[in-house]
């Protein structure tokens, strides 16, 4: 078959899965600029790509094993979405538990670390606790290395943490999931940036600390530098990497390794219609969270995880339709009186629970009509709530002070008004309206709402019956002092009966994000896998960019600078242990 | 920064997303027997990989147009997962539609095919209908091809097709999505192939004909031929395939274009638990179905599409717990006093929706809980449905008669039966129990659907609401003839009551599917796409290999085959508009 062997010319080669395959002539090299010349525009033993927590921990951390870097970023600032965040830290067995006697146990902690990230898997009896071995594995290498990683920033005065406890309420963060038997220590974990004045600051604090800590150690921030591709050699081992800046092409040497801690592909509309499963219509995450790993690492041979994953928040619709890059999201929705509906006019999600988990309410698939029925909700509430919950975003400081907040003196005129507005946006929801039974159905929701809330006990949702709900209540939702309202005083705080009585109010919400969380697979090393499961020499990744090891999950407030942070220093750790190739 | 500009070698080469970027030193030639030797094992034109409906299409497709055609087989037989299927082909405005008279208008279709496959997007007032260019020029594309493609195959006596009436009952399909005001065609666009004896067969019948007109034009087929990586120039145009057959590298120069027709990744226990949101316990997939399309095209920097997609059907547990290569799957739920409850006995589902559509119900996950509740659900059915449905799976032929059916003469037996199965797996189903209220539920949920059953109307997930429910009852249920049970004489033929009196029955089922239907992205000419969204010159896809354009739908019966078989041909007319090259 086939007839005779016929010629293969040098200049047709392999592209192939494992090591040491996939070529192409030696023309390409005139691509780059530094190619031509054939010289490195900057020389560092470990480039660092992106400037947020995980970057700045892996640049320092670097640096203190005597490793020369330099970092690359993309914005004409620093710190990433780290610095808009609220600088929480989740970080396991931390120095402050332990100097509160709690002792946040390794075997626990990761079985609460499976069961939450990996629900349909896990099983205590088994091993590895019903995961894969490299999953647990990611879940172990966090467990071992986050408290030593904070430990390690401190010692080097880079960094300055204490308990983060709950603002106003000056208490231990509770998990994000405390209700369940695996969680032994469901509040504490959070730690956050101590302040000049000693007061626990926010991610702009955290970044300011880790930015004077890396330029202090006078390693060299290349701002404005997008990178674009890795340099590798003929072993496949990443020797650098080259950035696009001013239109012009700079690249940088790697002898040990190169870490990426960019963000994730939430702005990237392409990427997040093709790997999410359900629609993101915003995003809290800095503009530049445009995923540009994936194809980075992807050109590299990368095998790709978590790609539908995302760290998830309800946003309000309007604001995302204005610009998707948002200001923050409804990490708690404000209020008692108050429930959140579809279309359908029939409650979807127990409203007062964790931004992440409530957030997958809006992707569930109704089977029957082949649609996602809670693609957009709305929160619907009452005066009292409006007026003495005010300026709880996203309720406004006067309860009809903004264009999201539809009101009505009756339910019914309020399912109008409602309709009105989901007909102006429609050409951008799919067309998402308001079912004909919207408004009967509404009527007796709330009907069957305040008799929950007059019991105390949701039947339907659970609402308040895990601590989460109820502590974080008034920390993101305090009743306004003196607003001349009557206190809730149903058993349950996170509910309380509509008054019979209008106007009404509703805010239409959207599922968000504060980035997506899906990207390069690592190891427990942070070493970026290939797609036969071998690390590609000298490339590591931690934070958004990459599959995040906690896949479905958000342990507790930090969860994401956490775990970035502490891959970070894991990366840096790896990384000093490189050969160090000849400049 | 980075002060002097150091050396960059000729063995330092760059890896990047856009054209011309992916390289490595010509050194990795000699990883391919035939680079050492400089010829090719085979040559042609167009190089296939695979033997399923897709594949032998394109093949066929090819070879009328004049071009040399190589097929390439990892497994020892022809025919791929098509030929374990039941052989229907969904083609919308088909000959068969046209002779009766019915105009399936393109403008109508791409509503049904646009809302079924992207329902949080379909919008009819919107350009392309409210989706991305790309996802609407791929169902455009479908449509315009479908028809056109069996027509060539029947012209050319490839292919012998006529309606495929729904089997026993002699009347047309009902699409999946039957009940939705976009299908205008809800019955009658599936074909099937016709026998010898003028009959309908199933997918053994297809193969056996497509697989006659492949030997008929003397096309080689390379069975045990595992393709492993592609060839390419350094222009970034596949020029190639390598294979691997008993050990040995074996080359096959494509001078127009490699079409691969492969299988998706369901046997791929890797790619499935990065890649799928929930578990797949087994696929009637045939066993090669391991997804290596996503690593060869993705080392020549493919991009991804429809990663976490399957076709998705429910499956016994312990049959894919036993081996998760099965030979089929849980495609209608028999019986009428029947339902699928959760671990906490509640409803989940409609049970007789369609399979793909039914299965998503596994994967609903819990906020407040942070859990899967129907990740297991549970076939509780009584003991007319048991011996009058008796045979049709996965009821067994006599009402024990099987080790997957569990039974008890109380309901409150037969949970505690159930919880005993289900600690026996435990270990391999992440510990998935009965909720301690299941037995008090199960009750509760059987009174109410009783209900239901008594008035017809099924108010928790409207049953048999759908033509489709009711009209593929009988053909996979049908009672048995004699069976001395009454007839169900309720209103709603999908509905009977529950028996007071016991025994009971339970199967337990997981989800399943039939094959995953993610991977590298094509455009509207079937063409292979890069991360930059540009085409890999050369490279082809259709089938379970590549991002599926039905995304989330399953159109009717025959999807699967209908999409492969319209785009193979797609591939194989493009690709003989490609340059030639030379030997």
């Amino acid at each position: 078959m086939g007839g005779a062997r016929e010629g293969m010319t040098r200049r047709q080669v392999l592209v192939g899965a494992g090591a040491a395959t996939a070529a192409l002539g030696v023309s390409s090299l005139v691509t780059s600029k530094a190619h031509a010349t054939g010289k490195w525009d900057h020389t560092a033993d470990v480039v660092v790509v992106g400037t947020g927590v995980g970057s700045c921990t892996a640049a320092i951390t670097a640096h203190e094993n005597g490793d020369r870097v330099v970092m690359v970023e993309k914005a004409p600032i620093l710190g990433g979405t780290s610095a808009k965040s609220a600088g929480v830290l989740w970080i396991p067995d931390n120095f402050t538990l332990r100097t509160r006697g709690i002792n946040d146990r390794k075997e626990d902690c990761l079985k609460f670390l499976a069961r939450y990230s990996h629900p349909e898997r896990y099983n205590p009896t088994e091993p590895n606790l019903g995961l894969s071995a490299r999953a647990y594995a990611l879940l172990e290498a966090f467990y071992d290395n986050a408290s030593a990683a904070i430990d390690r920033l401190r010692q080097a005065g880079a960094l300055n943490v204490a308990e983060w406890r709950m603002f106003a309420l000056d208490r231990s963060a509770t998990d994000y999931l405390d209700h369940v038997p695996e969680n032994k220590v469901p509040a504490g974990r959070a730690l956050g940036p101590v302040k000049d004045d000693g007061s626990v600051g926010f991610g702009v604090d955290l970044m300011e600390q880790l930015g004077n800590a890396v330029r202090k150690r006078g390693i060299p921030i290349l701002l404005g530098h997008r990178a674009v591709r890795l340099v590798m050699d003929d072993a496949r081992r990443v020797v650098g990497i080259e950035a696009e800046s001013a239109g012009e092409v700079v690249s940088i040497r790697a002898r040990k390794a190169a870490i990426f801690a960019t963000g994730g592909y939430v702005h990237n509309a392409e990427f997040v219609e093709n790997y999410q499963r359900n629609r993101i219509y915003g995003s809290c995450a800095m503009p530049w969270a445009t995923g540009d790993f994936i194809n980075i690492a992807g050109a590299a041979g990368a095998r790709m995880g978590n790609m539908s994953g995302a760290w998830r928040t309800q946003i309000v619709l309007e604001e995302a339709l204005q610009s998707p890059k948002l200001a923050g999201g409804v990490f708690f929705p404000p209020g008692d009186s108050m429930v959140q509906v579809n279309r359908y006019g029939m409650r979807a999600v127990n409203e007062k629970r964790n931004y992440n988990d409530r957030t997958e309410a809006h992707g569930i698939f109704d089977s029957s009509q082949a649609e996602f029925p809670n693609h957009l909700l709305f929160m619907i509430y009452d005066e009292r709530t409006a007026d003495a919950f005010a300026g709880a975003y996203p309720l406004p400081a006067k309860p009809t002070g903004a264009s999201h907040v539809l009101h009505a003196d009756t339910l019914e005129g309020l399912a109008a008004v409602l309709q009105q507005r989901l007909m102006e946006v429609a050409p951008r929801t799919g067309g998402c309206l308001l079912a004909p039974d919207f408004g009967g159905n509404l009527k007796k929701t709330i009907a069957r709402f305040n008799g929950f809330a007059r019991s105390g006990k949701d039947d339907e949702f659970g609402r308040g019956a895990a601590a989460y709900d109820r502590e974080w209540q008034p920390v993101f939702s305090p009743m306004r002092a003196g607003s001349g309202w009557p206190a809730n005083d149903a058993p349950n705080a996170t509910m309380c009966p509509f008054r019979d009585q209008g106007p009404y109010y509703a805010i239409i919400l959207a599922a968000g994000a504060l980035d997506t969380n899906g990207g390069p697979m690592i190891d427990a090393s942070a070493r970026v896998l290939d797609t036969t499961d071998k690390p590609i020499a000298g490339l590591y990744g931690t934070g958004n960019c990459i599959a995040s090891p906690s896949r479905l999950a958000y342990w507790g407030a930090g969860c994401t600078l956490g775990l970035s942070l502490t891959f970070g220093y894991i990366a840096a750790t790896a990384a000093h242990l490189e050969p160090r190739g000849s400049d």
